[in-house]
């Protein structure tokens, strides 16, 4: 069976949108109390992490818990911040949710509008409280010349990795963690991930907007499946010469979460797009880009409007 | 008064968004009924236009009426268009609309899900149903190099134009009427709007994917105002030389719709667009070229993700 681009932005972008099918969003959200921080509405609670919240050493001095809504307490970012962690932590050391197991100790930020913080907590417990995580991916290509076509340096992950092992990903990818801006992250990942020194990445890597999307976790995302995970991803592109030439840089594996980087035609990356080899939010990436580049469009792609609107989500929830 | 980028954006998706600012949107629409079409909700109908609608002569064998839903009746295609034509030609003959005095006898197409026509209406009646219109715009620009700036080719509106005039303008951009794709649009308007070979545009335009959008109308836009109008505008981008090294092509005036083309840098076409000098739409393709291109990031624009997500729009009706 392969996939096509729809299902593949199908696969990331999952919750009905309210505007396009209100029955099937409220259908979806049933049950769900609103996660509320400072007047504004930050997240969706799943049953099972409101029943987590309602118990009294928690709701007592760290959560106000009314039907429907939810609301961290605190008056400044940092009281927010720690009734969050010590919620989290207790968790945490009662093994209460699986997806803890995959603690991080990298702390995200969760916004109010116009990016002012509201609170930081730990990166793997944010699809607990369904609220907006950020991270950036850059593809790095090779472009197409009168005799070769455009290839993508596309690496493959670890077969160690606990999320997605053996997938496919994007050249270089991480998430924003520690008030890191989405160009730092990209400089640190390239380095990180594919042994690209800083200073070319700071002259070469382009930015080129933003994707975004509502995911519910599966399985292989590791953790409880269904938990809500909304998503903004910063893009930039970079190019690089062509390796056959003796030109470079030529991405290369660095620590361990990589096992190889292979430079892969267009027809190539969508052979394997189509075989669902790439890990689904770095599909949604390629698609993208695929769509900015001229390479799939109105003539060839008929589902193009629906697909690069999912792929460009007004989320209900202030962002960065 | 200068306007920021977020102040052009408002220009054109100004109808609120249901799935983040629900009682905003239920406000806008309060009294409008939905326009139906073969099971579709194709469109919004503002109370003059239901009014219009509800009269013996029109309801009895074109139209169904109902509280809140108004159906366009026929089985076919070519009963709906036939039905939709007598319709919109009554109201031009009684002066019913003022922007009926821009009749253009072009048709455009109302799409059923997965691009499937439901009927063809003439183009200057389309605002009054709320039905999406689709376009394609093209921006012309020299590459930046190691001692020039990017450029873009910008028109400026012949002063006689009935809407805009004066106004700065995408290198190409037309509607697309009588069921053209949206390539075919670009290289027809490139050759009359701009003088620019059929051949040259055919081998150098390259998609860059779609703006949308859900406008409503302004006075200076001609006819009515408060008019709804989505739209989604299929996006080319086009590199050319640069004329002072005596490179080209050099786009030019053809038709009388255009009063000259100015090579502008970036730095030029973000004075003028923060002096509100372009028409709303352009503005929104600039805004979308220059967050793709890397102009607008993160880094400077503390609204690119708002900006970004408005300019991608997931409309509520069927698109093409």
């Amino acid at each position: 069976m392969t996939l096509s681009n729809l299902d593949l932005v199908n696969q990331i972008d999952a919750l009905p949108n309210a505007a396009t099918h209100p029955e099937a969003f409220a259908k979806s959200i049933a049950g769900c109390a609103r996660f509320v921080c400072g007047s504004h509405t930050v997240g969706y609670l799943l049953p099972i992490v409101r029943d987590a919240l309602i118990v009294p050493a928690l709701s007592g001095d760290w959560w106000d818990i009314q039907p429907g809504v939810i609301t961290l307490k605190g008056d400044t970012v940092e009281e927010r911040t720690a009734n969050m962690a010590k919620t989290t932590q207790q968790w945490r050391q009662a093994k209460r949710f699986k997806i803890l197991d995959g603690w991080r100790n990298e702390q995200y930020t969760i916004y109010a509008p116009r990016g002012t913080p509201l609170f930081y907590m730990e990166r793997s417990a944010t699809p607990l409280f369904g609220v907006i995580a950020y991270g950036a991916h850059m593809t790095v290509y090779v472009p197409k010349t009168e005799t070769t076509p455009m290839r993508l340096w596309v690496p493959r992950r670890a077969g160690g990795k606990s999320t997605y092992p053996n997938m496919l990903d994007n050249t270089v990818a991480g998430g924003m963690g520690d008030g890191q801006t989405p160009f730092e992250c990209i400089v640190k990942e390239a380095g990180e991930e594919a042994s690209l020194s800083a200073d070319y990445v700071r002259a070469n890597a382009r930015p080129c907007g933003t994707i975004s999307y509502f995911y519910v976790r599966h399985a292989d995302a590791g953790g409880e499946a269904g938990l809500l995970q909304p998503e903004v991803q910063y893009l930039y592109d970079m190019v690089v010469g062509d390796p056959d030439l003796g030109e470079g840089p030529v991405p290369a594996p660095c620590d361990s979460e990589v096992a190889e980087h292979m430079l892969l035609t267009v027809d190539e990356v969508k052979r394997e797009l189509a075989l669902g080899h790439f890990k689904p939010n770095c599909a949604a990436v390629v698609i993208d880009f695929f769509i900015r580049h001229g390479i799939l469009d109105a003539e060839n792609e008929p589902e193009l409007q629906e697909i690069y609107t999912r792929l460009h989500r007004r989320l209900e929830f202030p962002t960065r």
